[in-house]
């Protein structure tokens, strides 16, 4: 039995694709159209991440915020898409192999090679396709740091530095590794993301959080954190649905080709981890709230299920079932741990994203040394220089902004709520306050 | 005129593609990833019907018992998917040809033959995108079953029963056919699932609802039903437009197949036939239940649109687009007439998963024998049989739960509610009770 | 940097992909397959609008009204698929070269061609996947309709107008240009629908507007609108989010193949530039809705990506991406200033449809003059005959069912609201009236 569960759990482990001769057989072209519809349906998935997001964080912050959650997730797509065309995509491509910063340039779609001739085509995909997939990735960095910082801050400070992150800074420590800079150089390896998109959202929402200090009411004299629970658990709900069907393109499409069977291998069971790692962070988080709080705590199963799927984003390729099931887990459990954790040190995340975003994306690109061969050290090194550069970074930005223009709403404001104040309406005018008190 | 309609309806009526020569002009791993490609995306869409069946059901129960819908519904999805890693699949697709009983097995993905030698390319697909198209329709038997016993039922009961469903009650019916069992041999024909999946969670779910008896007070002493209007008809409607998306997944993807011309028009005509019938679905309804009770109602018609697309489930690919339509319609009436039956024998179904899903189911199975070459008794047996393990299987299951650790909240938890009650939490803490008495 | 910005925003206008030289490498049949998946893939994402549809406007009503606007988007789309089937289809595409009109006859998929002989799959495609992706179109633009009208129309009158839209009034004017009919053989181009789709829709929904008169206290004594805020704004962005998906296959899919490098190119061009004129769309909108009126307006901002997703649809193809970014961008602006415009007409658009699909409509169709070779007056032409025609034959439509059947609820009903009166049930039953006066 123990060897047919280790068989079941090992079977494929460190069985490298990328070894294994290259089949031939399917034309140029057909591989170019190939790699391209990849692009493009996977794309399409992930910017339906951005839906995801805006459902979960309004779900999960009060209703007088619901609207003003809404707006900033539409609008944050919009100025990450447009910062990323300006800038960010010549600065994350445009750079040397090993090197530390690319271009600045504005990005343009470019396949007259292509379409003049055909010796280019093989192997290749439509420029555009490949801009599409990308640029719905610096979204999602974004969209993590609206759910953290919500129901305090300023929106239009929020953009602004919504700008500078797709611009800047993501672009920046992206280079590194997918734009094949030192850390590619150095073997460090981030799949789809975990570091590089996940705990780069996480970070600057960290930051954010502490430089706005927590919402009003949040923690009591005694220091204890008063509940202010969401608004609309079924929405939060759907957004995790939709986030957890957008990941099978973000990570699948990570592949970056669908050209050879090989590839279709490949991007299959990148898929199917995908989907059994969030299985096991369901499992997981709602086993230990049982334990632990005696009831199951639904938005941390919800939350359970984004940390199984940020946790295998680092490496979803090299895994079995059974180990990327397990992994997922642990993502389930590290968030159970870690929301009390940080309110204890009275860090006030609205919807939870540092422990699902940040701790689960420093595991799951930790945990890349298990399945695949990459020395634990280097994907250390990694963790810690982005880490540290977006802390940096966004450290410089938002305090430029809290000194200029500031960022957090007054406390009448606050107490009025961001719909209100900032955008003069209710997101909810009809539905009356409910048998719960209210902040 | 009549000739005209005639042509209309029944113009490739008993044309089967199969009988055509195939064309050999696709190389064989093109076709591989074009397969694979098939069973990716379909297999998402399938995996979308999750967050439909979530969302139908979260708006059809009452605000009361909206949280503890969505975490049975995240949590039924992850189970089945686990389990029918650890046990389903290779006791679906480890059986004999015409058997009776599958292999007890772990299921990991094997691709090497693939990726070793070009050879088994040809007509295949990657392993792991076979498994996640075949694992998301497990969890569409087990979210039928949790509509129908919402309210009462104990969230870790159900669960066990949603493991044991996906781990052997399912992939035992399923091995039948898919895998090439007895009934397949004999020749019965489920092309995506009619009984397979729906009419089984339809079995599953009935057992269910019977042991667990009728929720407090639906019955009142003169045996008459009192409506427990759903509370957030948006959301079931979100859910059946989800549906109705994911079920071109269901029945497109299960061609199995999309390396030749005739795999591209038969997939393209299910698909079509599939919208066509929950359109006519969808019309049958809203006409009946308006000269029926004088209004239009639109639960019923929602229910009518799963009613079609159930309906067509075991044949899309053999009907003109007219003879689908009244397929669908037929279905759409059944709902009509099954709900208040239901009622009569005081089996409280809170969406109308039985009529739907079981009811339809079988209609739908019968008849495959009007547009396709198979016998009406065949279907009739294939039918009675999967009824009869189901419904067997689920009562030891659903006896053995309710013997041991039980299977039913007390009264007073269920009048608190099953969000207060298992989770601790309200789904929509701020919204007031509204303008209708609640029990 | 002048020079750069130009580089930026001009590089690939006016390059033809028509006019570069085919590829050949593709088998006909890969072709075949690849064109027909492109047809799925995307007539599932524009089917997807419906629900889209259905959430913007549920939103945007007041609850009081929501399950009946439900009922309308469920069964509009289930009626125009029917009546694009027996009439709609073959009057669009069953028409002369240059012709007025097409023929009137049933559509039944017919690939027994394809399925004989291999000579006719070149670059051809599954007869139902084309019909798949066609009638959905039909059902978007009957979508638009009910946004308008909404909360004072009476549901069965609605419903025949939209059988009579889908039946005759879509497929004249779409034969004109998509049949290849007169304004084709004169040069106007429509890429994916900014007039055959949107703005169709869109004067349909405004001689409806007309013809109803406004909702009962729309407009004071003083002439002076009052505002009636929509009941639920968060599914009224996810409405939005699933429109801006689903118009990935609405724009993408109307290049009609992917079956060379040069349609993946394209495909790829059209979905970014889609993608990013929505972007510009909702910055715009953010800007002008704070600095107009000091706030920021969140359903003006989801108008806004709506009207950037309309203006791009004439053309696509054309725009570089800056480029496409501005006219989206203009469309947001539309938007804002025409929504008070219309008040001032006293014209009652619940939702803004006529904002946003008919002026964009007409403006995007005007802006293919700055990216394409073709004369504006052959575009104004294209826009003034097609309006034309749908105002006369909407005009006829609704006189005649407002002069027999009637077409407006009574003032008691109204003020009761369309769910009680025509649906006897309350969308939300548990939710209480809120802190807003209602109407």
């Amino acid at each position: 039995m123990k060897s047919f569960i280790k068989a079941a759990l090992m079977g494929a482990l460190f069985t490298s694709l990328a070894t294994l001769p290259a089949q031939a057989a399917v034309d140029g072209e057909t591989q170019f159209l190939l790699n391209t519809f990849l692009f493009i349906m996977m794309g399409a998935l992930v910017m339906w991440m951005a839906a995801g997001f805006a459902m979960l964080e309004s779900g999960l912050v009060r209703s007088k915020n619901v609207g003003a959650i809404c707006l900033k997730n539409i609008s944050l797509f919009s100025v990450a898409c447009i910062m990323f065309m300006l800038c960010g995509y010549n600065l994350l491509y445009g750079i040397d192999e090993g090197g530390y910063l690319g271009t600045f340039a504005f990005w343009a779609a470019d396949d007259s090679g292509v379409l003049a001739e055909g010796a280019v085509i093989e192997g290749g995909y439509a420029a555009a396709s490949d801009f599409f997939f990308q640029v719905v990735f610096v979204a999602t960095a974004a969209s993590i740091v609206s759910g953290t910082i919500a129901e305090r801050v300023k929106l239009f400070p929020f953009l602004i530095f919504t700008a500078i992150l797709a611009a800047v800074i993501y672009p920046v420590q992206a280079s590194w590794v997918w734009g094949q800079g030192w850390l590619t150089a150095m073997g460090f390896k981030d799949f789809a993301g975990s570091t590089l998109v996940h705990s780069t959202g996480g970070w600057a929402a960290l930051v954010g959080a502490v430089l706005l200090g927590a919402r009003r009411g949040k923690y009591g004299a005694d220091g204890k954190p008063r509940p202010m629970p969401g608004s609309n658990l079924t929405l939060a709900t759907l957004g995790t649905f939709i986030l957890w069907l957008g990941w099978f393109g973000f990570n699948g499409g990570s592949q970056l080709a669908f050209g050879s069977a090989a590839d279709g291998v490949a991007v299959s069971n990148i898929i199917l981890n995908t989907n059994m790692a969030a299985c096991g962070g369901v499992v997981a988080a709602m086993i230990v709230t049982r334990l632990v709080y005696g009831k199951v705590d639904l938005s941390m199963v919800l939350n359970g299920a984004l940390a199984g799927l940020v946790s295998i984003t680092a490496s979803p390729d090299t895994p079995t079932l059974g180990i990327a099931t397990l992994i997922g887990a642990v993502g389930g459990v590290l968030v159970v741990f870690t929301v009390p954790l940080l309110d204890k040190l009275k860090i006030d995340d609205v919807v939870g994203a540092i422990p699902v975003h940040l701790v689960c994306g420093i595991w799951g690109t930790l945990a890349v040394s298990i399945t695949a061969d990459v020395p634990f050290v280097t994907q250390l090194i990694g963790v810690t220089a982005i880490g540290a550069w977006v802390v940096v970074a966004s450290l410089v930005a938002w305090l430029a902004l809290k000194l200029t223009v500031g960022i957090r709403l007054s406390p009448e404001e606050e107490d009025l709520g961001t719909d209100i104040t900032e955008l003069g309406l209710e997101a909810y005018p009809e539905f009356g306050r409910g048998s719960q008190k209210l902040v």
